[in-house]
């Protein structure tokens, strides 16, 4: 008699099974944003569909992102995604980082081009070509400026949202008078990245400098969040880096100080991208789909009606209605499935997938109750509320989510977190997914060496990490500090 | 004694004079878009450096146009900017219309590419493509998928805003099961086009549909809103497409109808481009600067404290400060102009030339009086204000200025607009700078008569205009209504 009840399910995605994390834990990644409907691969080898799901995650990012960038006085612009070949070939390392991976235009408006135009890859020599134009005096400075853009890097083997040919990111460009202040202000669009990983995505990161051989090309130093995903291994989350004068230097940014004399800018630069959505994926996610934390997610509830029959139906879409209202005047994003071709279980089943964080079920039993029934995505549990304040518990109830994602990837992270100084131990704990604080000597060829035997990089050396006398994990020279390694995504 | 007496002036634009209108209106708009820092020409030929003045204007645009967008059941997406080559020959009409314009990646990752890609002038041909995957019942309809990026277009003749080779813009598609649902919805987009226009923009558009010369390459039929500029001119605000179903048969996007038949869907696009800033520019700028409609302005005013030594300095910055928390605290966005390098009237200068609504004087005798004085930018009006109640004047105020300026534009339109019936008065009116109301018999090759003949195209058949028997302003034939013709950017 009713439609969900003939009809035969035509969302195939409700028979596909998600693999589960312990059997295969990438295909488990890739199911899961099939599932959630986040993107997919397109037709283009390499670039990928930012789906509507997936794109709202991005929309809050920038929401969040664009509010705080404003508060350190940062303003948004945007510069041409083409780039002169010759750009890119004046800061030595930066072209050494980046050729190998450049797009190429070489053909435009039906002719050949004179010079050939690369699609930026990241917009270090563009902007500053322009901003040598921008600063005269100290008093143009400090120059504050993000652009949302997308980047293009040429990758053979690419990952959705983690390594894709074309992906969406900020980048933020700043010009300082003193190497200190521009120093103070990378470290400080880092602790806004921290900020944004545990207060928004749930991700407990740690925060440090990266090694030599890690750093952005053509970066004095690099400033890195690291984030930890369910099987032990790294997710590099966003960076920040102290450009020194180095790219001054090639693009001329100068300015007349406070003495009137001619010198060059201090610089930064700092960003975080589309794979920030891949790091939530693989954080939070389970063996049903995906979770994401409340303060991400578009929704904050989504509505199932129950009923038997039309009578029942309509009691309970106009009680269901009311509460929708109710919580939207209140502030929440909610949604009511009213979709007739599926039954409560099938559309309980897809929201969680999909990763709303907390679904209500109202049935006329319930009604008759003045109660509804809370079930939260990331525990399952399942709770009566009364329709009294009902948006109080509900707001509540997400706050508990948001802080218990957080603390389960807390104790991941406190867990596969292993102090190891024999060498022996240390290829077992990276082997077993972990992050490992050893001694390292420092020499980039040990670095290298590590790497070829063991698959694990420096993550970074963290911030918090205590000066200590130690011997190198690798070599046995002395070291004053660990350093966290980890293999990584 | 104090830096702003003692220093020379470093803000080179201080010193540089707009041209003024009558002069030169070409070289006007340009010296606007200087003086008020908005953008300027990158060294990729052809490309613009959107500037943070421009870019807040643009991010003001995508606020409002998402919260409408959103309403309508519109969610974002990303898709590739790389599209195959072969995609574009897919649609005859649609290749014809951009591939003259392509830019093409042929070489990426150190290698000559397989197939080139283009880079996207408009996206119908890759999200189609994918739609079709998606789209499998009328259940999955409507598809309304909307996306904000940069496209690329090779532009021989660049001018900022108006034509660059990469803009950005925002361009919804949409996937419906009837004909008269799509048509409906291409029309709804439309108007949300001429909302903002009208209530953001303060631009009195009108709106209508496209001959078949000037429609949209692969369109059944194209809907236009057009502008008015100061000199007469007409700028195409934004578009709205009825695609029919010519790229559904191209790029196969079919679906199972309630009767389980397999038909082909109809489709709509429709974009608004950063072109519409330089509408924002050419509109309501006059010889002192750009003016900018309050409620597109990324401030409501500026206050420029004023003062003659260290005492009085610290008196009346103490109470500027009182009076922008207050502003800000009721919700307006302010700026306090601490400068010391610059006089009190080289800031009324520069604030005017940047467009900002209104600006606030603040200087002892006003405090005194507890008072402050209101500038108009739009009218140059002072009025003294209390300090009681002056959030709620200024509230009210930019209310004034918005109306203020949609009724100038409208003015201009009304006076501008001219119904002629004789080619000697059409060629007259159209040399003169008007929107030209005439008889028209449909033949595309008279339209391309009269536009080489007078410059003029048909820019829209207004919906406003009412059926009436006449005859052809170049032919003679008769026709049933009359058609707008202008000049255009």
């Amino acid at each position: 008699m009713f439609q969900q009840e003939q009809e035969k399910k035509e969302d195939k995605n409700i028979e596909k099974k998600i693999t589960p994390r312990a059997e295969n834990y990438s295909q488990w990644y890739l199911d899961i944003i099939d599932a959630a409907e986040l993107a997919e691969h397109s037709p283009v080898k390499g670039c990928m569909v930012i789906k509507p799901n997936g794109y709202a995650i991005w929309e809050k990012t920038q929401e969040v992102l664009n509010g705080w960038f404003k508060e350190k006085g940062v303003r948004n612009a945007y510069f041409p995604m083409f780039i002169p070949e010759r750009f890119l070939e004046r800061e030595k390392a930066h072209v050494e980082g980046f050729s190998p991976e450049v797009a190429v235009v070489t053909h435009a408006g039906g002719k050949k081009l004179d010079e050939p135009l690369i699609v930026r890859p990241t917009s270090e020599t563009i902007m500053y070509e322009v901003f040598s134009t921008w600063i005269h005096s100290y008093r143009d400075l400090p120059l504050l400026i993000n652009q949302w853009a997308n980047v293009v890097r040429w990758e053979m083997r690419p990952r959705l949202f983690l390594r894709t040919v074309e992906f969406l990111w900020q980048e933020g460009h700043t010009v300082h008078a003193t190497h200190d202040e521009a120093d103070k202000f990378a470290r400080e669009m880092l602790d806004v990245y921290v900020r944004f990983a545990r207060e928004y995505m749930a991700l407990p990161v740690l925060a440090g400098v990266k090694s030599e051989s890690e750093k952005f090309a053509g970066a004095l130093r690099t400033y890195s969040t690291e984030a930890m995903m369910q099987d032990g291994k790294a997710l590099q989350f966003a960076t920040s880096h102290n450009l020194g004068d180095n790219f001054a230097k090639s693009f001329n940014v100068k300015f007349l100080d406070e003495n009137n004399k001619d010198v060059f800018a201090w610089q930064t630069s700092w960003g975080l991208s589309t794979r920030t959505i891949g790091a939530l994926v693989m954080a939070h996610s389970d063996d049903v789909g995906l979770i994401i934390p409340p303060k991400m997610c578009y929704l904050n509830f989504v509505l199932i009606p129950i009923f038997k029959n039309e009578e029942e139906k309509e009691h309970v879409l106009r009680k269901a209605n009311e509460i929708v209202d109710g919580a939207k005047k209140f502030g929440l994003s909610v949604h009511l499935d009213e979709r007739d071709n599926m039954r409560p279980g099938e559309k309980f089943f897809y929201w969680e997938k999909c990763g709303i964080p907390m679904r209500i079920e109202l049935g006329p039993k319930d009604i008759a109750k003045g109660q509804v029934i809370l079930v939260r995505r990331d525990t399952s549990e399942k709770t009566p509320v009364g329709l009294v304040d009902l948006n109080e518990t509900i707001k509540e109830m997400l706050i508990a989510i948001q802080q218990n994602l957080y603390d389960r990837a807390e104790n991941l992270l406190k867990s596969r977190t292993k102090t190891v100084d024999l060498w022996v131990d240390f290829e077992k704990a990276i082997e077993g997914g972990n992050f490992v604080l050893a001694h390292f000597c420092g020499d980039a060829n040990v670095e290298k060496e590590i790497k070829d035997k063991t698959g694990a990089t420096i993550r970074c050396i963290s911030f918090d990490t205590v000066e200590e006398k130690g011997k190198c994990i690798y070599t046995g020279k002395s070291s004053n500090k660990r350093v966290i390694f980890a293999k990584a995504y």
